[in-house]
């Protein structure tokens, strides 16, 4: 088992963390909040006793808010925040506190002016999410309607937070991280970093750290697999802050020297910053002309706000009329070779290249499956194509599983294909692709 | 519809679901067999009062059984058998019984046998694994090493299986499963379904649905909103399976009638599949024209196989040279109005369409942010363009949220558009439009 424990709490502070809804309870819905929340505390120190999810129910959410107090310091909940009549938590908190629910104005104000915003009037019944135990705290929520609440129950301090992960994450980082800052103690400093790969199997980079993912080492090593992107996580943990942060960065610098260049960033940079920066550090411009993943290389690049300077722009060539009308591609070699095949995928890179102007270009041609495919191509057989100022060269990428699987493998390819051309890596290192020779 | 028919139980029977392990509390995994064992139980018309996930510790474990036995009538409990030190569960089950573990002889054969299959010998440490609370009943783990467990814990019948998600559901399978329909009694058929709707906030829906919303009702109807859709649950349970049918279809009909076309499907099927669905339904054929989105509505279109008859492909027009040099947009309509315009948006959507030879074009172009936005046009601001044979449309809509957000919900905002489009109903339905007055 790894050892996440005391970051600095009084070590019997337990939190226990309670989720709100039936879409929950009956497995409609995979619970994402809570394994988040958790993480948060483990990086602070603080461990849970227990999580607990609980049905739409008045009676079964105010039993759990007593259970939750009498056992931990700390409680945590979220979802049942919503303006519909399933949504309970806020009566179910002021059952277990025993106190009467009363309208917050500022609260009131704030859904309002929010729907303002949005040129609409608030509906009469958003007004009950303005509705606040006595004796409670509301915390504002910048991401939605619902605000949170904060209160004191058996002794335990109790956060409310909404379900919508977006609005749960900024209320936490708004009041509940500063709240765990605040009560903090002593003890252990215990710092976290990871170092994101893409382009080899989580075994490979097993192999490749060794030692450095010994048990009892510390820092510690461990790999995790999440999308196709293997990640290094790095934990160290020593009484002085200081030796802490050197003996974190050292084993980063290691990890960093074993694994080579797809190794792509640390902590919560993505693949498509990554090479967004690379792009852009090098001076190079970049089109894009998508095949089998229909838009999503270039939907990948634009995640990243400024990515005009080095994206240009690209086409979604799905149909064969597309690819000849718009790119340029010969319909002989189509003919001849299929439009998965290298020949097309060449075709495909040097006609965006010349027609869009950037620097360098590159396409997609492949099998996403379910069906489509041959023995000679199966599903996920895709042919990725760059061109550049010095010519154009293909790379046959063979691909597992579903077509959201295949296609989301193959677009981050391109990107750490990208990423390692801007730098001048060899793009050999991404283990799923096989360069062919040169262009024809 | 999904047919999620019970079973018949005892309408006050009450399931209560534990996981157990530091590495869920710690949020490190997400407990996936929770939710799984949840459907499970809901197609079989049995409810879950809660679900709770507990570390790795014996007094806690052993608490959570007795709190779980109290409360329910059956209780299933999944990880902590393992072999190592931090594995519990056995432990704290014969603790909350107040008996004794033995070694169980034949679990010894079995876990021996597991090892020897694969040509190597049982670690010392295994044998803890055929440890049987006295009273209890083993069951065989086929696709494992850890073997289940059976009994009785005040009234309520207890199963525990590993964590291994392979093993788990067969275990599932071969133990649960075989109880549950033995214990099917008379009783209630719950049906659940639920119908999925895009364009509308949660509010207007429920101001929508009204008295449908009432707590009390049966069939019961509730929302919940997640990536910008609001789906519609309804539940019916009633003592004649025939009866739960009609009364649930009968619901349905009701909800479908008051929420109006923003309603795109009903279970699983995406928003992007149902677009798909109505264009193929009409005949018509599809290219896009995208900025901001940067290939998000043309990745969204091929997320569903066999989309290559209604999607053409399009073009990720990002700079402005693009949106001139391969839309045809004259650069001056540029200058005058900005990129962000209803007159850029009618230009990209008309030359897409032509160039294309789809019958029907859509185009975005916005602001996603986090820059970029002025007074006149803040960050949410997109204009989305749709030519057809009658012309070119523009529509505003103004989107708030991070950059992910806006341009999730602008591309979802294109898709509705083309599948309300293709089913000849009223765009306004979306409430997030504003539509222009037609075409310059």
């Amino acid at each position: 088992m790894e050892d996440l424990t005391g970051g600095g709490y009084d070590p019997a502070m337990q939190a226990v963390l309670l989720s709100i809804g039936d879409e929950l309870v009956l497995g409609q819905t995979v619970d994402t909040n809570t394994a988040w929340i958790a993480e948060q505390l483990a990086r602070r120190g603080l461990t849970c006793a227990r999580h607990e999810t609980i049905a739409d129910d008045l009676s079964l959410i105010a039993d759990a808010f007593r259970r939750a107090a009498r056992d931990a310091d700390l409680v945590i909940v979220t979802g049942g925040l919503g303006p519909t009549a399933d949504d309970l938590t806020r009566d179910a908190l002021a059952d277990a506190m025993g106190v009467e629910l009363n309208l917050h104005a500022p609260s009131l104000d704030r859904i309002e002016a929010f729907f303002a915003r949005r040129g609409k009037t608030m509906a009469e019944r958003n007004r009950v999410q303005a509705m606040c135990p006595d004796g409670a705290t509301m915390l504002d929520n910048d991401a939605g309607t619902a605000p949170g609440i904060r209160s004191t129950l058996k002794g335990a301090t109790v956060f409310v937070a909404p379900g919508v992960p977006r609005e749960m994450r900024s209320m936490f980082e708004a009041y509940i991280a500063p709240f765990l800052a605040e009560h903090a103690g002593q003890a252990d400093t215990l710092l976290t970093t990871k170092v994101n790969t893409f382009g080899l199997g989580e075994s490979d980079v097993a192999e490749q750290l060794g030692d450095l993912m010994q048990r009892d080492r510390n820092p510690t090593v461990g790999t995790t697999v999440s999308q196709g992107l293997c990640s290094i996580r790095v934990r160290s943990r020593f009484g002085d802050a200081g030796r802490a942060l050197r003996e974190l960065e050292d084993t980063v610098e290691q990890v960093m020297a074993r694994v080579g260049p797809v190794a792509f960033s640390r902590d919560e940079t993505t693949l498509q910053e990554s090479t967004v920066s690379a792009l852009r550090e090098a001076g190079l411009t970049v089109a894009t002309a998508e095949s089998c993943t229909g838009g999503l290389v270039g939907q990948m690049l634009t995640d990243v706000p400024g990515s005009s300077v080095v994206f240009t722009g690209g086409w979604v060539t799905y149909s064969n009329d597309m690819k000849s009308g718009q790119l340029g591609v010969d319909p002989t070699l189509i003919e001849q070779y299929g439009a998965v095949s290298p020949e097309v995928a060449a075709a495909m890179a040097s006609g965006c290249r010349s027609r869009s102007g950037a620097d360098l270009a590159v396409s997609l041609t492949g099998i996403a499956g379910p069906e489509g495919g041959t023995d000679d191509k199966p599903v996920g057989t895709v042919w990725i194509g760059l061109a550049s100022v010095n010519g154009t060269q293909t790379f046959l990428a063979r691909l597992a599983g579903p077509r959201s699987v295949v296609r989301d493998r193959a677009a981050k390819c391109a990107l750490q294909l990208l990423r390692l051309t801007a730098m001048g890596e060899d793009p050999a290192a991404i283990s799923w692709l096989t360069a062919e020779t040169a262009a024809r």
